[in-house]
């Protein structure tokens, strides 16, 4: 099982006027936690849209926030894929403070496969490997 | 039981490649939605934080995806108190396009009070009457 | 030659750790300050981009930035055309604060009309005279 | 004369319905090239923040947009300083494609040294050196 782990630094844009990061950015961290969960499975996210056309809608996500994170933190984005059907992904997220390992928050988003028409559509074969789907 | 709402129209900005509106700015007019709320029973969110010092900090928050919503569309955030304490509120939220009332997507935040320090703390007896909390 | 005014409300989102709006988002307002002119003008921008596939890409922007806006301010976005040919218009913006009146901000921004294929093109003749676009 | 190099990869928030990065993110990239070059001058922006209450608030930013960042594309960011004084520093960017050396865009930022208050301060001269000030 692919464990990735993403690594970015809070932008100053990201805090608001509590002092620490606005809730909404680490949905967005976890994007970038996703994009290295699928290079780590020698997938490239932009070659899978460019290429086969197919999409990761956002079905659900949710996120559990423990400590706040705060300007200039490096923060890492542990990343799993829970379960993966040919219609469905669903990703686990940790994120941690890399100065000392503290988890700031955990969560997930669960996707669907869409066709460019945004249609749900099924994963093209050639990427079942990668996503560990073994029948459909 | 108040059920507030807040009307937005989708900015460009909001939109990503794929033409409709990126995930995590649901979580952006959930703001707007509570904002409205406390509006509504009579509290400015802006005079909590800068007269009493009482910050709403995020302890979770989940979004459910139904239809995705465009550019330029007029959204509509309804938005409910699930559940009030003196240290904790659940705020419901359901996001409809304004045009045809299609529900876009529902979700909840969780959210625990704290003082100006970042430390947890109780909701002043004052706002008691406007988040319904009848004992403590 | 058409003023249009926007209007919008500070969002939690959009402040930082200094407590005031983040920079960019200015740029942000200005959006919403030439949609809300080309409205006036009598084009709608979703469909000027969905019909005739004519983009308005952004060639240069500036921004002057005079006062801080704040959480929760109402603020008013004066916008107009400064200059408008076949390739590319100007569009001007005054932000101020509606409170008080005070300037936040002013600048402009400088567009080229793309083609759905983002190759330069002139504006379709149509739009011609809701730019006030005399002579080609 | 300090050119600093910062480096960031293409979120897909950042990308708007044109299949480009809306244009106001460059102004977030502006940030991380600043803090870059801060860091290359032996000061943590953070720190001269946290420890002296010093803020770098924009008076002033501009861009002039070359071509189109997609999304994944990898961003260098160059920074240089213009003009500094104990009231005020100009930075420079250059925002190229890593890949292949293009430049996407150019622009600046003209900053005005404030303190804890918000009000116009100088820059202590602890700093001087950094900023390559020599005389007040």
């Amino acid at each position: 099982m692919i464990t990735a782990e993403a690594r970015l630094r809070v932008r100053y844009v990201e805090t608001d006027q509590m002092g620490i990061v606005y809730y909404s950015n680490y949905f967005i961290w976890m994007e970038l936690g996703r994009v290295e969960w699928c290079r780590a499975a020698g997938i490239r996210y932009r070659d899978m849209e460019a290429e086969d056309g197919i999409l990761l809608a956002v079905a659900e996500a949710q996120c559990r926030y423990a400590q706040p994170a705060r300007y200039d933190d490096e923060v890492l984005v542990e990343t799993t894929v829970r379960e993966a059907h040919s219609r469905l992904v669903t990703f686990d997220y940790k994120m941690k403070r890399a100065e000392d390992g503290a988890v700031l928050a955990t969560g997930f988003t669960k996707h669907v496969f869409l066709g460019k028409n945004l249609e749900r559509t099924r994963l093209p074969k050639k990427y079942h490997t990668a996503f560990e789907i073994s029948r459909i």
